[in-house]
């Protein structure tokens, strides 16, 4: 039995769940129509998508695309360090609670540093003053070395570190001698939010190597790995080879970044799921019992539910991610989450409050 | 610019220059019309795609999807042993000619004994000799202890093991307590050359895990671990995920398999293939000078060309594999390869000669 | 111009200051004078320590040689747990804060979870609630599932878990599946405050695999592994070579053992190490503005000095562990410590303060 | 019981069966009586033997002290290259055929990439052209990238490269990019054997990192990882402790080191090593049916002996390594092998053909 093709209800536990946007579809669709294609990116496809990368952000650099977030933020870091150093990130940072131990994997055992983070508007966010303390926490060989800090645009708190705060990281960062990691799983509804230049966000505020995020913004699978500075994108093709993470049929993976560039549809999908959140916040606002954590600067909202809620909610079907520690729900918008489901999921948590 | 939309013409170099097949695509754009889908192959599309897998080869088998052969190999081989043991390949094997230490990086450091092969009608098959004595070689610490054996089905010389010759090489490992990997990049080749189940190809002779290859067989990405004995999968989730190959939108992976599975598709798809591969094979037989090293048995035709000839064609733009060692050449039928394209190769190749 | 050779001033900064007990450095030269003796551990020494530690355990435990701590326990948590599990452990434990990633070295990237710990008398040690909470805490593939908990015994902090902490201990793990092991840097020290039957400490009491401490108990160089389940140890002398742990002069790092232990010398030393540690808490008890943490259980004392104190006593050449975050220090006695060393440093304390 | 302690009749099966030698023993036991020591490295015998490795090789070279041979080279190579590399090597080299996967293990899966030697009096030598026909084989990222060059001095079939030999190969090395390692296991038969500078032998030859053997020259335990460009040593203290390979009581490794450097008691140790292995190869000249394979060059003697005649051998107690592939066997004399027991060996032979 065929699963049913008739859409689902939207749902808010991630922005993963949402398909790929027509503009990204329309370029797959079409690479494949050109039949025979050389492998492994030696192709216009790819060579178009890189050059537009380029332009985006007025700058040289080398372009890697990879299958996912994991494999991209892993195989960025592995680049930077080896394992018997150290990444400093955030103790809510992806890289340390949601990739299975990804990058400790791929470095052969790089250790990560947990910084501890605010709470308010800048939760989530590493400071330049929590860098340097993990940076000089230890000088002697029995613990590893820190080499890398990692940043996650936007946070896993949904909050968005503005540029000024980018580049206070990195100057602490660089002053001891470390290399600089962006996750930009969510790059795209950072760079709506703040209205700025893509290449003001990175490598003009010190950031060596970016990961961006085309999944959650409309890709159906893959990341780019975009290194501003080349000398650490040395033999960087081979290491992507090695660890699996190189397309055969390399187009439908380079092809729809086409449908996310042209025409910045990329901003436009970041700035939709952006608005939605923003929509469900004011909803949220009008219910009695509900807390909204903060308000949202992308396309997550932080909420706290009155007892029992949430499981109301899961029983007629919502789906969401709740946090083990009670109360506190996260709703993520995605670049097709439209304003109507928005105001329904809204009905349906006022009536199960 | 952007890059052409006319189909180029057809090549030779691999099967993986084509694109997917329309009932892959039919799957994949269907997935896409779903809406929201729950992540990570929670969903109905990839219940189904795996349920059609275990009716396929009438086994309760455990299945994964990762993205592509690199990947599929090594997790599979590294499920299989720890990183003191070896793996048992031919010298021509893909693990170990053509994945750039994959499999020992997945391994952390597994070795890869190589057995020579024979020429001929058996070309670039193990067997059960070279095995046992791959073996029986070392019994001391000082050298890796062998575990699994890995074959190539069809192998990269183009040949197809008999299912009386898949058993034998198992029969020879489990003797010895080791473990039995197939790298089934173009299995659905074998099975259309055969004619057999995959039962009896498979589990039934005595392997323990495939790697079944979808992306030759005319997916846009995406191949299958399929485990046979559900006490060698413990946790091979884990490791697919730690290793940056669990795909967020899974159903982008895993729906375009219903299209390789419903009517049979991966068997047409390959019998054409292989149809095309004897039309070339045949067309090569009538052009004086041309030496095909044997006759095909899947989609690969292998022969040897007068000198010079190579060079010519190349410079008329056909691509094709030609080997370090003079006047070998492999030419690669795909799914969608077409008779016109085959004539129009063979009177390129008569023309150069 | 060659080292001095009179015997230096007596120091606390580790245990592992001291050098090779006249036991130990007495069988150490009866090896050499051997002359040829087979290399890999195939010696009589080797043997003949081994059949000791199975009498010592009454067991017939699986015993491995290895060069030093961070080995043994990197070794031995990698045979526990693949790549994509995790180890628990508590927050101030050797392997994770002095090994310099080593355990996530030679397991390919296990993660270590860890938990933090009570002050008090039992400060350092693992409570089985907290090691049941970091099992439960999280269930899904995107996290390491936790495979192995590890105990220091005695801890970092000085402390000593009693038979009844660590059978509870074991039995939480236990039930949900996981193994134990139990880093015995300073196991010596351990039974020598409980007097209890070393069988008991270990394998009857739940724990797989030990770690038994040679180094800081008397020997020149090396660690033993201690399989209590001959189940986990398959292929483990593959892992101890490829590892680099294998000494080819093997009775250089066994026969020392037989000096430890015959006539309970390892007993001995350890029972003599945490008298001088109750000494010297003693002589501090009788010194204002010395505050020690607690009574020592164990060969460690942890005090907290007034401040400047410290310094002073660094200038007059005492070498001791001082902690970061103010005031507290480390003060361990070694198998050699004689009292008027106990004696002197309380003196030179006392003026400093 | 404990293991006898008269004198074992000497053999030949390897160096490593040899004890240590006097003048090791003395600084050995003379660094013990030094009583309470720093730890790690931080000690004065360590300096010393640093300074006297600086001055043997009339440079400022950075040097390690780890446990045994595997580890050396494998933390050696793994500082040279990363995972995505390859390591070029003979087919007989130690790294490929008995380390049991150690070199792959510790830089997470390079892969060795053999060359065949020749026969005759350049048994087990790399040549240039085979270096660099390796070197040029495979130029696309599916395939390892070579990045080392490792040759064994002296090599494993017992002969010995020359001054301008070493050079060939760095210079062929060098000019596609490469770093060489030599693997010095018994590096000091090989200086021995040339009456050469050990510089002119190593940095001014082009080698980048040499492994310099003391356990086979009468160490009990121990070898040397010489960095000639601090370059390439950054952090690899780091990696030395991470990987397990940082003695706590250093002093215990690093003092013996004084007892070969000291006048040059290295030398004297491998050329007594070589002048028995010459007089063993004479002995074998005047037996009828005994083939010497080559003239010793340094301290091994290869032999064929005619059927029947090792396996008496063996009988009557004597050990020496025999090839698999019928009739050839190694004999090795150590520092410590007598003329007596050469004599006595030979008469053995000659008694057994």
């Amino acid at each position: 039995m065929m699963p049913r093709v008739t859409e689902n209800r939207q749902q808010f536990a991630s922005d993963n769940l949402a398909g790929m946007c027509p503009e990204s579809a329309y370029w797959f669709n079409l690479a494949n129509a050109s039949g025979h294609v050389p492998a492994y990116g030696d192709d216009e496809w790819t060579e178009s998508v890189c050059q537009a990368m380029r332009e985006l952000f007025h700058a040289d650099c080398d372009v890697y695309f990879v299958f996912n977030g994991t494999a991209a933020n892993s195989l960025a870091l592995a680049s930077l360090c080896q394992s018997y150093h150290s990444v400093i990130c955030s103790h809510v940072a992806h890289v340390e609670t949601d990739e299975c131990g990804g990058p400790e994997f791929f470095s052969n055992g790089s250790k990560l540093l947990v910084a501890e983070t605010a709470d308010g508007e800048d939760a989530g966010k590493l400071t330049p003053e929590a860098v340097e303390a993990l940076i000089l926490k230890r000088k002697d060989i029995h613990y590893p070395k820190p080499k890398v800090v990692t940043l996650t645009q936007t946070t896993e708190l949904g909050t968005v570190y503005t540029v000024e705060q980018v580049r206070a990281i990195t100057d602490a960062a660089k002053a001891h001698g470390l290399r600089v990691h962006m996750d930009g799983a969510r790059f795209a509804n950072a760079v709506a939010a703040l209205g700025c230049d893509p290449a003001d966000l990175t490598w003009r505020a010190g950031v060596d190597v970016l990961c961006f995020g085309g999944t959650k913004n409309g890709l159906p699978v893959g990341e780019a790995v975009v290194f501003f500075d080349r000398k650490l994108s040395e033999d960087f093709a081979y290491r992507v080879k090695q660890a699996g993470q190189l397309a055969s049929k390399m187009r439908f993976i380079s092809a729809p970044w086409l449908g996310l560039l042209e025409d910045d549809t990329w901003l436009a999908n970041a700035r939709h799921a952006n608005a939605m959140a923003r929509r469900l916040y004011e909803r949220l606002q009008a219910i009695p019992g509900v807390e909204a954590l903060r308000a949202p600067e992308a396309n997550a909202v932080f909420a706290s539910l009155p007892p029992g809620t949430a499981q109301r909610l899961r029983e007629q079907g919502w789906s969401f991610y709740e946090f083990i520690a009670g109360g506190g729900c996260r709703f993520m918008c995605a670049w097709d989450t439209r304003p109507e489901s928005i105001d329904a999921f809204a009905v349906a948590i006022a009536a199960a409050v």
